[in-house]
């Protein structure tokens, strides 16, 4: 096991109605005048957004409000969201949605007291010295934002999805009602819930021995995941079901599964250029790009793969040829994947084979070197990743 | 899943040689004038207590000692440190040991700024309302104290173990070097363990339905300890399996496997009148008490020991007779009690059965009323479980 630090010091607030406690919730960690961001209609539609407007009311907070954050959010909402917070002298930020809006609110948080360009922390420029504070309400459960210090956003300028992470960017608290999941469709659900998984999968390959204690907490949370994502597709209004995928979510994501080990991240890397370029939602371009993934790099350890599907996918150890092992294993997970409607091919996702050389590109792998993780990959690697991505069936 | 709130704000900065980032971690968190609490004499033999002070004088930092925090601690050495922290106007308090010392380094904490006697937050006559920052550096895994906002003390006067908790009694941060535990012996390696494991059951049996999320890391931290136990036992300077053990402590008492469920502690509430009554180890005393309260309450629910036999102890479901399965996953877990050294009876103990209404006794649970938890208890119950503890013997 490697050294490490770990400090996840988000209040999760947990449970019915809890979004009754954001007012207060904001109150407690210093917040009178706040922005609200929010995605598209469903949180006013919902009522959701009123709900909160009453908690503001109640607990004497002022607000101003953007709403419109989209999926794979951009740059733009972050520049006017960073001019809004200095304008009116906003001294928090609630984010209310999934993982678009927390990241936006993460960057415009980091983005106010910085007198640069916000993006210098997304390319690797400036590294995040102060941020205001971020609170959020949850309403799918999926990026695992609301439990970590990380955000992803894609400058419009050439389509570039980039990630920044700081402990300044950890949520002071996130409200999390599995009852707001409840109306998600299906399609939404089984994306979030891949997402979930890739989370877990880019720490669980890994090449530090010796980490029994979070392999095993990785499991426990994908082995959630089998559990209960299938039910949440059959039963939407199922409140266990999506509790615990709610909160296998946050588990997955603010890396106390991860810690003391090398961890992998390269399946989200080659993910992020395909919603970039064709705007797809992330979780179904992992459930393309994760096993792909995976069988290309199985060979490198393929005990680790032997692991996953005798622990998580109760396939039976072939132990004269584990190799078969761990190909039945990557195989249950593209069939879980489809099972929940997850595309498993280019095709399916609206991907296009002839695009892969500008995948490649964007990727930025310079001639001679490689990306580091579980696998080193070279712009080949990748180009080969993508081919099996194209052409994957069930089997 | 029931509704809760989680909050562990800890900063765990964990690895081999963390011990000397105290200095920076308390700085980091506002201390300036420092007490030092520290148990018997292992931290002063080891050098441990040496690189401290040398981690403080370059940080800058004054400091206190208080030594000799006993195992089960107790109410005067509580008095002892208020005092001089009120002295000296303390404004950190460091806890260098285990579970022992940090119990007490937090009642001290909570003592401080309250005016009337600190025993009030043990016996409930009072909640803690603030406290002095805390840090630990910890030197045995067990009582996972280094990350729960709990603490146990003994008051000399009747020998009452009690327990009290608050947010407020988290530390600030805690250094975690496995490194510090490879010297311990192998008793105190195996009684750590069975605290831990014991934290997992005491949250694992619950009436709560529909938390599979949970259940599953519960059982990441049991099949952690039951692999890696063994492994520290026949190898105490093995790094890795110390690591595995030390993060698996932290993580089976902050609450993350605990959240949104029942839970029962009733084990720990017969252990600790086992313990006060003794001076035992109170990892001891969970070996022989926590398999009897498994046996005696088994029947309550069948299929959740069965559950645990299957997932934890790798027994095969009896699908015809699931009690048999739950009755083998016990037999299983006194098995590798016994096999990593632990007691399982009183004798083995040193306890009397002639005791038994003593210790019946001193839990004080009121004529015709029961003490809550995954099965309800009577002082009856409370005596039968004490009875089949007496008896118990290896199958």
């Amino acid at each position: 096991m490697e050294n490490f630090v770990f400090c996840s010091p988000t209040e999760f607030v947990f449970g019915k109605g809890q979004e009754r406690e954001t007012g207060r919730c904001i109150r407690k960690y210093g917040g009178t005048n706040v922005l609200v961001l929010y995605g598209g209609g469903s949180a006013v539609r919902s009522g959701l957004l009123d709900r909160i407007r009453g908690s503001l009311k109640e607990a004497g907070i002022s607000w101003q409000e953007i709403g419109g954050v989209q999926p794979n959010p951009i740059d733009t909402k972050v520049y006017e969201g960073i001019e809004l917070c200095r304008a009116q002298g906003i001294d928090f930020i609630l984010a209310v949605g999934g993982g678009s809006v927390i990241d936006t609110a993460k960057a415009i948080a980091a983005g106010v007291p910085y007198d640069g360009d916000f993006w210098d922390f997304y390319c690797g420029k400036a590294e995040i010295q102060a941020a205001l504070p971020v609170g959020t309400v949850l309403t799918i459960a999926a990026a695992g934002s609301e439990g970590s210090g990380d955000s992803v956003i894609t400058k419009t300028d050439g389509m570039l999805k980039r990630g920044a992470g700081s402990p300044l960017l950890r949520a002071r608290f996130s409200v999390m009602n599995p009852e707001l999941t409840q109306t998600l469709p299906a399609y939404q659900t089984a994306c979030g819930a891949t997402d979930i998984m890739a989370h877990v999968f880019e720490r669980y390959f890994t090449n530090t021995p010796e980490v029994e204690v979070t392999d095993r907490l990785c499991e426990a949370v994908l082995l959630t995941m089998v559990k209960e994502t299938p039910r949440a597709i059959a039963e939407p209004e199922n409140y266990d079901a999506r509790a615990n995928i709610m909160w296998a979510g946050m588990v997955a994501h603010n890396n106390i599964v991860g810690v003391g080990r090398q961890q992998d991240w390269n399946s989200h890397g080659l993910e992020h250029e395909l919603s970039a370029l064709y705007q797809v939602a992330h979780g179904a371009g992992l459930a393309v790009i994760m096993p792909a993934w995976m069988e290309y790099v199985m060979p490198h350890n393929p005990m680790r793969f032997a692991q996953m599907a005798t622990r998580v996918f109760g396939c039976q150890m072939n132990f004269a040829q584990p190799e078969e092992t761990a190909k039945a294993g990557i195989r249950a997970f593209r069939r879980f994947l489809h099972g929940i409607g997850m595309p498993i091919s280019f095709s399916e996702l609206g991907a296009e084979e002839a695009d892969i050389p500008k995948l490649v590109g964007k990727l930025g792998i310079p001639e001679g070197k490689k990306r580091a993780g579980f696998m080193e990959l070279s712009a080949e690697d990748a180009a080969n990743i993508y081919r099996i991505a194209a052409h994957a069936v069930l089997e």
